[in-house]
């Protein structure tokens, strides 16, 4: 009772300085002592069927996601693509709570990459019923001068060449990289995505296609080879089993939390990834010890994202909520071993 | 890290009790403050084929299981049977562990029941190749009055009706019942399966059998639906993803052990079961708390079950062995918030 009191105590004295703004959106002047974080990835529409209901066409891709997660602890430099169908309102609304969008183009006459998917019932695997690349197609991400401060680069899925240019466009190489990538890459330009993969510090992918990548079905196997193919940390996305962290011989597992509903998970491991750099360039801190509390913020984060569909339960959220729901996750791993 | 130092520390304390005789098997005197355990189940032949290789017939069986596992920690009543072929060097080893098997019939002139069964590549799922019932057809379980005082009654998956005779015989209601069942008893015999559920207070499954017996995809809602069957306590074993405890409206959390090979996976979850039930024996605490702590050392048993074919790796291990991997668990989950 007592480590269990004293954790949690913790970890809520931890989270006050990132929750307990009176203002929602954090005030840019407070974010400047953060580490500069930019995020690369696809801004995009959604249509959503799961075996709850079925969503009109509505806002989605990896850095909506990771921006409306992030930028609830700090500024958020933004690099994407949208076409002229893009509400002018969506853009609002981000930069209403600090996402710096001068690093997103916005081609006019072009149509913004669209995405319909459909989950089965187990919610772990969805079919794609239609891709639209439209502005994705000719992608070509530039990195504003004013981004050139980048200290934490969060590459979200996209193609790898897309994501190592914008690696390459850094005067100064960024003090920490993370990537998101996907299994569609493996299957169509595995030798891109190797030279990518070789460029980051942190590569997060789920557990089917960390397998994929490696050849090993065995998770720690595959961990010791893929860190071996650049990244220094490893972090294996789970779903409803969880997440696990590698490094050298280090291993740490964050759990999801056990949830009523799932209602859509699209978006969720965008979101986990926003927490997960947030957490970063807020804390300045990039120990093993830290990641770990920067994956369960990611993770408190994630569970609230697949409650609704797509953005929408990101956009209602307040600090209140967020700080229950990572005492939630405290309470739910934590133990007290009673001496006896 | 003062956390995590505290927290492990602890943890070694804690569990120095348990694990710091100087002889492997505690003597029986050390174990009568414990409360008195009852295992019931199979005691059987196992032939196993996994990705990794083929075993001949060995000893298998859940009740076989649970007393190697709770014997490194308390004494065992079992409660059993066995036909003339099974190995009397195999009693013997468990009496020298401190099993009492007062309670395991041996049937001279019959068999020992037999399962023999395939593993696929992922080792969550097999398949049944054989079943030979054997002396299990007709079990007649019969309580010896020495076994009058059982404080904790643990039913390894059997029928459920006989789990529920050994029940009745009970003079005096246990203090806690923890049963474990399987999807089998589901398809053939719900009735008698929901009677003997009814009764306990204590279910372990797992998460697809949590699914098929209460017809609710969402664990929590599951959990929910089979509380309100009898059981204050659900355990909901996922293998490679660990293990959820639901009471009331708590709900915790315990990861499995990543490892980089799963060589054998029967037998783990009754050995976890093992650990489950000696823990709270020797501890004589029932709470939440305490159990939290049971399930991390069932895990951590169950952990080394899986590296080498049957009983073989739970024969070899010793208490420092089991406290460094009680340590693993600890390091894998603990995570410190750090001030910031």
């Amino acid at each position: 009772m007592i480590i269990k009191g004293l954790q949690i105590g913790l970890a809520l004295l931890a989270y006050r300085n990132l929750l307990n703004s009176k203002n929602r959106s954090l005030a840019a002047e407070n974010k400047t002592i953060h580490m500069s974080l930019v995020v690369v990835g696809s801004m995009a529409f959604d249509a959503i069927e799961t075996p709850f209901g079925k969503s009109d066409k509505i806002i989605g891709g990896a850095a909506t996601y990771i921006a409306w997660c992030a930028s609830n602890f700090t500024t958020v430099k933004q690099i994407s693509v949208v076409g002229g169908d893009f509400p002018q309102s969506e853009l609002d609304a981000l930069a209403n709570r600090g996402v710096i969008l001068e690093g997103v183009q916005i081609k006019k006459d072009e149509k913004t990459f669209f995405w319909s998917g459909k989950y089965h019932l187990d919610m772990n695997t969805r079919d794609t019923i239609e891709t639209q690349l439209n502005v994705l197609e000719n992608f070509e991400p530039v990195v504003p001068d004013s981004y050139q401060d980048c200290e934490i680069l969060m590459l979200g899925n996209l193609v790898p060449g897309v994501q190592s240019s914008v690696i390459k466009q850094m005067k100064k190489r960024p003090k920490l990289i993370v990537m998101d990538t996907m299994n569609f890459w493996m299957e169509i330009m595995m030798d891109d995505l190797l030279h990518t993969i070789s460029l980051v510090d942190v590569l997060m992918v789920n557990d089917s296609e960390v397998r994929q990548l490696s050849g090993e079905y065995s998770l720690v196997k595959a961990a010791k080879k893929i860190m071996a193919m650049g990244p220094k940390y490893l972090i294996i996305k789970k779903g409803e089993h969880g997440a696990l962290l590698f490094h050298e011989n280090e291993v740490f597992f964050a759990p999801a939390l056990p949830l009523e509903e799932v209602f859509d998970p699209t978006g969720a491991g965008d979101t986990f990834a926003g927490g997960f750099v947030a957490h970063l360039a807020k804390t300045k801190d990039f120990s093993f010890n830290n990641m770990k509390s920067a994956i369960i913020l990611g993770s408190a984060l994630a569970s609230f994202c697949v409650e609704k569909f797509g953005t929408q339960r990101l956009t209602e959220i307040n600090e209140s909520d967020i700080k229950t729901r990572v005492q939630s996750f405290v309470q739910l791993v934590n133990f007290d071993i009673e001496l006896v």
